[in-house]
């Protein structure tokens, strides 16, 4: 049985650890510097707490990186110099919605630290929330994550290139969070525009499975749009990378910059407010538009 | 029975035309200078053809204006120096889709030449598939468009505004156009990263409303998008004429421009091969993606 490394569990990250300890494995973190919401949710997961950096990555043999993207770069460097200074080489695991290119980038950084790299994107929500969310896989030898298929996760290997399974996250998150996110926008334009119960009249009338997504998704949006400012960039920049706009993702981080700008924005998946409606939360969006980062 | 001209008659216009004959309407229009396609569908609907602009203006008491969004600015023009050179004043309902701002441009040029004027915007198929299609309108009188009521098309009136029916059709375009550009751009970044069965099998898997949405819309989506491209910059101008961003419809309409590179965009309505599969497609649009115009 691996021992497993998880860093930095949010959301995703103490649900991937429960449910692994509970198939068997000694699930560690560190949680030095961390909030206290995470430090509860690590507690509750069962999962150990290792003093230091340096401490988790000699005592694990896969260490899992799960964080928001704009994070996963800076995360493998620190690893990157706790294996040297621990001269242990786990197999590291990046999980984060980055691009390929990202992925690559911190790929080279812990193979320069002497340690197996494998590239996963995760599709799909926490383990314990139905369907078990979907680890894709890439890179020279995906062993130690294939182990882990069926815990809780389902592990689905896409072959030796690293950045396959980065670019599938990217190409699947773009289709969801961009369409999340364009549904705001209109919104968001009718209500501007003056036009906002004709709008949402119309879409009843011939759109119903788009007015459906907007009234279950939009309204708690905020909890989540600071990481996917972040995500929505490494989104543009895979499809620049291969010759297709970025437009769509650069409009997807603008909406979520205006929704990390609103009061909402502040709510956890714990204290999120399910009772807000549609038409509660879109005036308070448009109050929002011009703030200070525009 | 007011006596309609219409301009330009396309798949649109001449289905309008057809219906509006048919609910006994005199129908002309005026296709001097019309492609062979458009004289033909003009026909087969029934509808007269004035020689000249003029004529067409001094005989009718209602224009509809239903063409490219990008042409409807000149059409306004040409219609209100024919309106001068024949003492005509009939009712002028510009029905394209067009940004407010672009509707009350056009409002104050017909304005400018003394006739009445109608800001309409259209959802929904071309009469006589299914549904009839909703005309909106809006202006300090709408009576001449709400006669048209029940005559193969709704008319719903939107107060004496002009610009708020126009606002309506671009949040309601920019919603369903925005998202089969944003489906076709996803399914390209795909193809160009090497995953394309990878995340159509994803796509199933959990998204499976998008993924018929795909299948059934943008392998056909070359024979709409020449006229797209000046919808798409309309609602990018709609959205940041208001403070919303205008990205999302950028990339809309920067998708708009690949397809139009393509071979299928020569394809009308009637020549469409509706056999071809999105597999077979986006390999196709792929090879478009760095064209002269980029």
């Amino acid at each position: 049985m691996d021992r497993i490394a998880i860093l930095m569990p949010g959301d995703m990250g103490h649900a991937v650890g429960r449910a692994l300890r509970q198939h068997g494995h000694a699930v560690t973190t560190c949680l030095a510097g961390r909030s206290a919401r995470s430090r509860g949710l690590a507690e509750r997961a069962g999962m150990r707490d290792a003093a230091t950096l340096e401490a988790l990555v000699a005592g694990a043999d896969l260490i899992l990186s799960i964080l928001p993207p704009a994070a996963a770069a800076a995360q493998a460097g620190a690893v990157a110099a706790a294996m040297a200074a621990s001269g242990a080489r786990p197999v590291y695991a990046d999980c984060n919605a980055v691009s390929p290119m990202t992925a690559r980038k911190i790929g080279a950084v812990i193979a320069a630290a002497g340690a197996p790299f494998i590239d996963c994107g995760i599709i799909g929500a926490a383990p314990g929330k139905g369907n078990p969310p979907r680890f894709h896989v890439s890179g020279p030898d995906t062993a130690a994550m294939e182990r882990l298929d069926g815990k809780g996760i389902a592990v689905i290997p896409m072959g030796p290139e690293i950045g396959r399974a980065s670019a599938l996250k990217m190409v699947y998150a773009g289709l969801t969070k961009g369409a999340m996110t364009l549904h705001t926008a209109m919104l968001l334009a009718a209500w501007q525009l003056g036009i906002y119960d004709e709008a949402l009249a119309e879409y009843a009338d011939s759109q119903p499975g788009a007015l459906k997504a907007m009234r279950g998704r939009v309204p708690g949006l905020p909890a989540d749009a600071g990481r996917w400012i972040g995500e929505m960039e490494e989104i543009a920049a895979t499809l620049a990378g291969v010759g297709v706009t970025p437009a769509f993702h650069d409009g997807a981080a603008e909406i979520c910059r205006v929704l990390e700008r609103t009061p909402f924005a502040a709510e956890t998946r714990e204290t999120l407010d399910r009772s807000r409606t549609l038409d509660q939360a879109i005036p308070v969006y448009a109050k929002y538009l011009k703030g200070d980062g525009d």
